[in-house]
């Protein structure tokens, strides 16, 4: 079944806005086994609107739609959907509701433009939104269907998660299409396609394996098109255990976890209570791990001490080793998490020191340099990792390679 | 004058690649003065490229082209390209001696793929790549201009700017389009459309107003289209100082710059020093802080104290105020921000407790309730929030009116 995304937007077409949203929900659909066929940005504009609509209902079966729902006059979607429908538009009490109890529990003003935002063609289902205040919108039109939904990321998310594909599932007939992923961290995709080859060139035709690589991660996706169900579980069960038997030791689960939930799960199993002591990173470690609900039952807290004096002060790392050895050093590294243990009182502790750039590097310690170390107990082990001249890849490549310490930690006590 | 953009390739179609080329090119494009009308992304198939030609050539005089210029088999770019214009592949002997003198330096062999990538349509004007194999060509018909690039980022930026944008800049003969952009936090989308409304209303018809929403912030931005240079300006100053007048409390900056980033100034200019006091937020306000790069100039760091033990140990948050008030109280937040001014030596502290969810609300203190506390010297502000019911951007919000609070205080010292 074929999808054409629209995303509608002046702001993508000055380049202010990179169109984040398309490539989200393309992947989405093609798990569940949608074509997505073409993605058209097009203007704020009534004419360019109804014209992308025109093209793409006469392309595809689906036609998702983001952006140009705001309160404000610059958003025009809705009037070009009631223009290209032919239909007026109505007001949907219910959606006003819904906005007028949401702001009253935050004390905020309900405005006129709320009030107009609820004005919806006469032809569309609401899809409620539980995360702002624009509604989602269904509509079936000559066999076809449109969903209208806003533009800001974690709101479309939510319709589509939610409200849309639910309904598009509902509706399509194709062959099932069934997923294994498993997840690694701390190699390459070259390094994992060559310890795979004997697995991918004997897979049956029906299966492909992506390669969907991320900062110091590495998602791997078997997918088993047009086969009976229980032919296909019998390949994806063999593939796992493959897959598990050739790169067992990069990989962290057999399913789509990420790896700071995984890594809940397991401290949460063994009882341990963790501290992290952030240096380069700046807390984003911590950010991570506290992404996930219910950290709060094996994550202490970070103290992140970005000035060397914070690291004597809260991390009791003694002024002669900082003085020796520098802040990026084994000896840092490791007398931060040693700190980090007996001032908190944690289990397990990991630390990270380094040079994220763009200042501050030397010949010796060139910028993406970074110590990591993990402790607990008696128990230290730290890895020096050289990664890259870009600030924002090594802080996310530090934050992956200390959970992939604190995992190696963890299975080897 | 009008372009469109065409970007080809299945991996933008399945969402294994999100496309950041044409927000790139649209930006450049944008200050020189042309008009981006729309994105179009399509599937390596010769009939979905030509038909992408047909729409693009009708809507818009220049129509730029990436991706599907490989050396191997699914890229089909040229072809489609030749298809269209009815004409032939021609051998480019010139690009063939550039990519055996190019691969003869780095001891690469030439094979056939290359040889057939330097088969171009006979009416193109080829564009010398030097950064990889695929040439970039420029194609004039019917009075259009259509060009083709290669889609891997660093090949296309290259030929943009030193091949396409000088001869697009030549031939283009239109007034220029600025812009003005003011970015805003601590209020919503309606509210700052609502103060504004005077000031819109009376706006010349070549100008107009976008209201770009993200997490608690709002970044405004104003755009003049095909007047004067002298009179575009004087407009852009008129409005920016109504704006600054209308909402100007809610102004951190009237030019395009982050929050974090406008803080790291202030905070350098006034010689400060910060530290960040954590709880719900998790170490993401500490992120954000040293996701700019010199950021150790004027911040020491920060304690996460994710417990309670935590945050009486390392933030000398009494017991007593713990058990009387509750972790996420006023009293909680603003001895949290005390004690790390105290602990740390820092000039300014900002503290935040709150509740992010899915878990730990009750009917007093439902999910979403958030105290902030900023502290500097001997004065304290504090305030409490109610934000949503989602984890994720119950972090952002509160990140952001951290920062939010931090400037008020800075402001009225």
């Amino acid at each position: 079944m074929n999808v054409s995304i629209i995303t509608i937007g002046d702001e993508i077409l000055i380049g202010q806005v990179i169109d984040t949203n398309s490539a989200w929900m393309a992947g989405l659909l093609n798990e569940a086994g949608f074509a997505v066929r073409e993605i058209l940005s097009v203007a704020d504009e009534n004419e360019e609107i109804k014209d992308a609509l025109q093209r793409s209902l006469s392309k595809s079966h689906v036609v998702l739609v983001t952006g140009g729902l705001g309160p404000t006059d610059d958003d025009l979607t809705m009037e070009a959907l009631c223009g290209y429908f032919g239909v007026e538009a109505v007001f949907h009490e219910e959606s006003f509701e819904r906005i007028k109890k949401m702001f009253g529990k935050r004390n905020i003003v309900v405005t006129n433009s709320h009030r107009a935002q609820c004005h919806l063609p006469a032809n569309a289902t609401v899809l409620n939104n539980d995360m702002g205040t624009a509604p989602g919108m269904w509509i079936e039109h000559d066999g076809k269907v449109l969903v209208s939904m806003p533009g800001v990321p974690y709101e479309m998310k939510h319709l589509m998660e939610e409200r849309v594909m639910p309904r598009l599932r509902a509706l399509y007939a194709g062959p099932p299409v069934k997923h294994l992923t498993i997840r690694t961290a701390g190699t390459g995709e070259s390094v994992l396609e060559e310890k795979l080859r004997d697995v991918t060139t004997e897979m049956p035709k029906e299966v492909k394996l992506a390669f969907l690589p991320d900062i110091g991660q590495v998602r791997l996706r078997y997918s088993v098109h047009g086969l009976p169900v229980e032919e296909t579980d019998t390949i994806l069960a063999r593939l796992k255990t493959q897959t598990l038997d050739r790169i067992g030791e990069y990989v962290y689960a057999a399913e789509d976890i990420s790896l700071e939930e995984w890594l809940g799960t397991v401290l949460k199993e063994r009882n341990l209570k963790l501290v992290t002591c952030e240096s380069c990173t700046g807390g984003f470690l911590a950010h991570l791990i506290t992404s996930i609900a219910g950290s709060s039952d094996y994550f202490l807290g970070s103290i992140v001490s970005y000035s060397n004096e914070l690291k004597m002060q809260l991390l009791h790392v003694p002024s002669t080793v900082l003085e020796q050895h520098g802040a990026v050093s084994r000896e840092t590294a490791e007398a931060m998490a040693k700190g980090g243990l007996q001032v908190t009182g944690a289990d397990i502790a990991v630390s990270i020191t380094g040079i994220a750039g763009p200042g501050g590097g030397t010949t010796d310690k060139p910028v993406g340099t970074v110590w990591i170390a993990a402790a607990s107990g008696n128990k230290v082990i730290s890895e020096k990792f050289l990664f890259t001249k870009d600030r924002k890849r090594n802080i996310q490549y530090s934050a992956v390679n200390a959970m992939v310490m604190l995992k190696n930690l963890i299975q080897s006590i």
